[in-house]
C-alpha cells in the first residue's frame, strides 16, 4: 500500500475539502446532512486507491459512501477518481481506522467493508489487524443493529485469524465464500488488489457478518 | 462412499462383534468399561475405509476410538484395517449417525471427528448434512462441554455452510485451516479421501469449534 510520497498531496487535500472531509469528527451523527439525502451509509475501511468505493457507489446510487484511508499520497488517487467518476455519494476522509468512534455515532453507520487489509503476520502485531477484537468493538458501537460487516481478503491467514476472532466476539456468520470468484457473484465490485491476486488465480475469501 | 456389495460382510460382522459392536447401544455410558481404562472417548462419524481411525489409533495409544459407519461392505474394510493394525483401541459400529443419542451418554464423548462428509449439494437435502442443526444438537449432548468437534474436508461449499451453521448455532472456533497441508501440521492423519484429492492439489479445509 505504501506509494512513492506525493507532494502536491497536501495542496490536493486543502483544495478539495468538499470531497475529502477536514475535521471529519464536526460530522459525527450528521453525515446524513452532508449527504443531504436519508440514504443509508456504508463505509469502506482501508479505501486504497478507490477502485471499490467508486464502483460501488455506481451500482448503488442510493446508498452513501464513505472511504476512510490513512495514507494521504493514497487517498489523493482514490479522491481523483471520485472526481472522474461524477458521483456525488462519495466523501472521503483521511484518518485512522482507530478513531472511528470519533467519526460516527453510536448506530450511524449500516455497512462497514474492510477490503484486503493488512495482514500484520506477526503474532506481535496481530492488535494492529484490522479484525482484532478492539476494532470490533469499534464497528459494533457505530453499526445499525442490523448492519453488516463484509470482509474480504485475499490472505488465508488473515481470513483464518478472522473468522476465530469473529466467531470469539459473538458475530453472527451470515456468508462465507472460500473462492469468491469462482462463486461468480455479478454485484461483486473488485478492489485494484483484488485484480492483481485473482488474475494470478488465488481464492478471493469474503464473509459477512452480524453482531447480534 | 458406495462400494460393490460383499455378500460375506454379515458373515464378517457375525464373526468379529469384539470390533465391530453388536447392539451398541448396551454400552452407552460403559464404553469405558469395555475398553477397560479410563482414558478419553474420540469419535469418528463416518469412519470409511478406516485409514485415519487406524493411524489416530497409532499416533494415540492413550486415547480410545470408536468409528461410526452405516455401510456394511465398508466397515469390514476398516475393521481389516483394524485387525492387520494390531491396534486394541479401536472399536467400530455400523450404526447411522441420527442414532448417535442411543450410542453415548451425555459428556461421554471426549472429541468428534467428521472427515470428509457426504456434501449433499442440493438445498433440499441440507437436513442430511453431519454439519446441520439437528446434528450439532446431537453433539452437544454426547461431547463433554470442553470436548471438541474436529471437521475437515475437500469440499468447499460444505465448508462454506458448515461454518455458517456453527456459528448459527453458538459454536466458538477455535482453529480454522484453510489449506491444511500448506500448513504442514505433522499430526495430522489423512484419510483416503484426503490423500486423493490433495493430490490433485485442492485444498483441505478443517476447522476445530467447542459448544459454549
Amino acid at each position: 500500500m505504501r506509494q512513492r510520497n506525493k507532494p502536491w498531496a497536501d495542496d490536493f487535500l486543502r483544495e478539495n475539502t468538499d470531497l475529502i472531509i477536514p475535521n471529519a469528527n464536526e460530522y459525527k451523527n450528521k453525515w446524513k446532512d452532508l449527504f443531504g439525502n436519508d440514504s443509508p451509509i456504508h463505509v469502506e475501511i482501508g479505501t486504497g486507491k478507490g477502485q471499490f468505493i467508486v464502483g460501488m457507489a455506481r451500482q448503488y446510487p442510493h446508498i452513501n459512501f464513505i472511504g476512510i484511508e490513512l495514507s494521504k499520497s493514497v487517498i489523493v488517487t482514490a479522491a481523483q477518481k471520485v472526481q472522474e467518476s461524477g458521483l456525488s455519494n462519495i466523501r472521503l476522509i483521511q484518518e485512522n481506522a482507530e478513531n472511528l468512534l470519533e467519526l460516527f455515532m453510536e448506530n450511524e453507520v449500516d455497512t462497514i467493508y474492510l477490503n484486503f487489509s493488512d495482514p500484520w503476520p506477526k503474532n506481535r502485531h496481530e492488535k494492529r489487524r484490522l479484525t482484532f477484537r478492539t476494532f470490533l468493538e469499534r464497528y459494533e458501537e457505530v453499526l445499525h443493529p442490523s448492519g453488516e460487516l463484509i470482509f474480504k481478503t485475499d490472505n488465508r491467514g488473515l481470513f483464518e485469524y478472522s473468522l476465530v476472532s469473529f466467531s470469539e466476539y459473538g458475530l453472527l456468520l451470515k456468508e462465507v465464500s472460500l473462492d469468491l470468484h469462482r462463486d461468480d457473484d455479478p454485484e461483486n465490485i473488485m478492489t485494484e488488489y483484488e485484480e492483481k491476486f485473482s488474475a494470478k488465480g488465488q481464492p478471493i475469501y469474503r464473509c459477512k457478518a452480524v453482531f447480534n
